[in-house]
């Protein structure tokens, strides 16, 4: 339970608010890179952390991120025309290239002065992991290129999926880094999922309902190991490590890939979940791939032409009473992924967490809620920041078997801090 | 016209709000008992005076009514999984029975202590008269069940409906009690309806249009007599029981069953319209039953898989033109209870009691907000309120002529304070 | 770039607003005779300048507008029963004739003194120009009938459509007066559209993307004129006459019928987009009502059943990327009223002028603020306003071609102000 200001510090993330400016420090994915892959393509609305921004590609194969309305009467740029290295208002065809500024005015006789007047807010843009990233933060603070592993192997080893949350960022979060739920809201798909079966793993997720929580920092924030008994005097132990401010890595099970999660606030009502599945020594093999095309395990199938999900809110998550009474699905609601998303919903646009009730599964929301706001003072204070450096990024989630009297920090360590092009430490 | 001080008090009802503590000291009816009829069936979500709940029917039949929320992280518990006396949140699967206690937590140590702070916010259900009531008054002040007469006869002489009102509650009651309008808006319907045709108070009711409205108080709320000219020297007196809070009666026409309505608000701009008729004597009729059935006399047709009138604020109640400059319907919108149902919404959400001009015919309204907000304050103040004892919940609406010098009081006395098992006073 | 409260001022329109009160003092087009042709036929609800209102044509013919809610209990009259030379409640049958007075109060005796309390608002209409006009303001201040020449022509020589804008007035009204963008946003559509095409003056329009503004004030508001470079050492003038508050009338081209646009608020955050085109001279041909029937020019195809546009912002108003590219429209957006529309309603509800940049091309929409302002507060001050008399309203546009040396107040002039009956000046 914490604090009604607390929960306002926490959840909101507009300019000026404190986790706002916090966000605003790190390299932030903001559309899959097919969305806007064409030079001269079509423009995409996008609001992120609050902010109405427009996405072109421009003649050359730039992408510019700037203000979605026109400096002049404030018409949305989406309407606008990509063309000749910039994107033209379609009022009265101005012109602003990918740095939000104002390079024609053919309505008027193009003053260089005038022009001037004329920049729009605009923020840096690259690619990277078949995502685009833009930075919003203070030029001069500006960050290396994200170095999560998922963005660093090549494109056949990994699928990245993108869907509509229609709830704060944090509520997504905290799912991301409680192993608790799965022995429960899970358990139906462990088993049956095509991306999570035939894992022993599972089995003890099934079996020991109550994981002890272990919570580690690191350079990069923090690492949650999840522990449950695994054969007599062992442990099976599933960290996940989190990174600042919204990245998640899910631990792998049996063969199958590693799993990533970001989590961008559009506003403080909705978020964007961002869902990667990678092989850090492999391609993903058509199998998989067709599997997560079709909305297996972290991905979703979508409404038709959109990024939302096609069980969501309006239809109560297409509810199915008969496979929740039968076991097949634990809530009613299939998918892993709907699956958690469908309880944050539940829980309101912003959860009002003064009537929560926190327990010892919860340490690792509870430090994570504690590293945020550190982490946002220290950004206010001018220190700083935990996750900035790609060696602080480079980290990845494991699952292993331990003997019980080893704590994970050292026994998972090899399976935490590992090279790209290994195999993931999985169970 | 009110003040818009006393507009707020009459029509808002969430916790701590003079009326809606009020209300909270009377049984509640939420549920058709049909909706939640299976042990271990579906969980249903309501809101009833603003407090969002959710209802279940456990493994031994018994059903809880409890927050919606789990007390652990706030998901909603319509998700949850009805099983082995309890309902689950899906997320941890902690359980809570039909009293709110936590009963299990399965992802913690099962601490006794824990549990207790886990207790959700619950409320006694009974079943009466094919619905579910709630009680969400102070514990202690807890009357006997209801007792009005619809609750007390065999199910096979009686027929509950239950629509959404797209306004406050005090609108539809004020409809309510208003035999006034009858003569006007139900004009075409009165002779066509085959739940209220074939009356010779119908007669009476289309010809003389300026009823005279005669208020008397009982143990349970008051009496709302409207008196029409009969044949020379006599009256027709159609007379409505109000009880507190929100119950009114309706007078029977000729041997067709009496009504009831029921006006709970589940917010203070959305009511549930509850619509039962019944006979005091015998069993329904198939045709009788078939007519209700199919939206005839105060039932409606609905949208379906809803509880949403087919013909709503949406769709313009299907206004007819024709119909209406024929008189077929006097306002183009067909049926009794959306004739009605449309005009109240069609005053916005909570009407502007400050803009309206009251006249004879609304002394009936008159004086049920009066006491409405008399038994508010006294409920404050600690006093005794009307009726809470299934006493002063015993009677029943009659039509009946009079001789012009025989009040009502007298006259009607043996149609309204009646046995069950005798037949209507009706005209 | 204007103050926020200057904005404010601009845009409320309210009753007790600074610029409700000034429109308040003009004429207001309301219906489509059309929509209110039959005596005795259905009411019409509509919204003006944020009031709630109810049109009926009663027995005799004659156009009622009064407040949309019954006197008694609040009901909206629009359910009503428009019948013997009233509009009746159909609660109660209370009738209101077309001044407001209640003139019968069945469900009671007929007191003068109690009717004379159930007067309701009522505004004088009048039928000019195959529109419906009220007037809202103070009784003794009502001017002449409107008198603009669109108003006066026979029916032939006329075409009128209306339809819906979601967004605030005078941002529908200030791209109304700036013929800047059409040389970028139109440009498409110039050549195509069978009411534009085929002038020499959409070269111009062309090849001349820096049009030079020139604001003159009139008896009835400003002449707005635009010039472009034409042949050697002339000029093309496209003069476009601001009459107050809210009409505009735009210059032909070639032989085609003059536009005019009107742009009525509902509330401050949709408003009536009128579209009008007229022939001072001749009947408008078949070719040319055929072509306005089915949306082009400035009229639009319409969702079946209502004034929405069928391209509209639910439906990003059809957005077509191919034609967008190849230049066929220069937006995307097909015809030349939904392309001004969607980019007004883009600007948001109401736009944001405190983040705008404003140059020489905006000229007129500086002076028409201005003049909006200054007639708003001498309204406040008791003085005299434009545009009241009919001989302030005689202005027409025109479309001209000058010598260099010309100011376009003297050449011009002969096609300014010029009699019905002749045909318009256009190039």
């Amino acid at each position: 339970m914490i604090t009604s200001e607390q929960n306002e510090q926490l959840t909101r993330t507009g300019p000026g608010t404190l986790m706002g400016e916090l966000m605003r420090r790190y390299w932030i994915p903001v559309l899959d890179c097919h969305e806007i892959a064409e030079p001269d393509g079509a423009p995409v609305r996008l609001q992120i952390l609050g902010e109405k921004l427009v996405a072109f590609r421009d003649t050359r194969g730039r992408i510019g991120v700037i203000d979605e309305f026109c400096a002049h009467r404030g018409v949305s740029l989406w309407f606008g025309r990509n063309e000749e290295c910039g994107l033209r208002c379609p009022y009265h065809g101005w012109k602003y290239d990918i740095s939000g500024a104002c390079v024609e005015l053919p309505s008027e006789s193009s003053d260089e002065r005038v022009m001037q007047r004329m920049q729009l807010k605009s923020y840096p843009a690259i690619e990277q992991g078949g995502a685009v990233w833009i930075y919003m933060g203070p030029p001069q603070l500006r960050p290396e290129p994200p170095a999560l592993e998922w963005t660093l192997v090549a494109a056949e080893q990994r699928f990245v999926s993108r869907r509509l949350q229609e709830s704060n960022y944090l509520q997504a979060l905290e799912g991301g880094i409680d192993s608790s739920h799965v022995s429960f809201l899970h358990s139906g798909s462990l088993k049956r999922d095509p991306l999570f079966a035939g894992s022993r793993g599972n089995e003890y997720n099934l079996h020991d309902l109550k994981p002890v929580f272990e919570v580690e920092p690191f350079a990069g924030g923090l690492l949650i190991g999840a522990r449950r008994n695994a054969a007599e005097g062992r442990y099976y132990w599933r960290i996940t490590p989190w990174i600042m401010p919204w990245h998640t890595i899910i631990a792998p099970r049996a063969g199958h890939p590693l799993g990533a999660h970001v989590w961008v606030p559009i506003d403080d009502a909705r978020c964007w979940a961002w869902s990667i599945n990678y092989h850090p020594r492999r391609a993903l093999t058509e199998a998989e791939r067709s599997a997560m095309q079709s909305g297996a395990g972290i991905h979703v199938k979508y409404v038709p032409g959109t990024l939302v999900p096609l069980a969501n809110k309006s239809n109560d998550y297409l509810m199915d009473r008969a496979s929740q009474k039968s076991g097949m699905t634990y809530s009613g609601v299939e998918g892993i992924a709907m699956q958690d998303a469908s309880l944050q919903e539940s829980m309101g646009p912003v959860q009002e967490r003064t009537r929560e009730h926190l327990v010892s599964t919860d340490r690792g929301i509870v430090h994570t809620r504690r590293s945020l706001l550190a982490a946002a003072e220290a950004n206010r204070a001018g220190k700083p920041l935990p996750g900035l450096l790609p060696s602080e990024q480079k980290v990845r989630s494991c699952a292993i078997e331990l003997p019980a009297d080893q704590p994970f920090t050292d026994g998972a360590k090899h399976g935490l801090f590992r090279e790209l092009g290994t195999d993931p430490v999985s169970v």
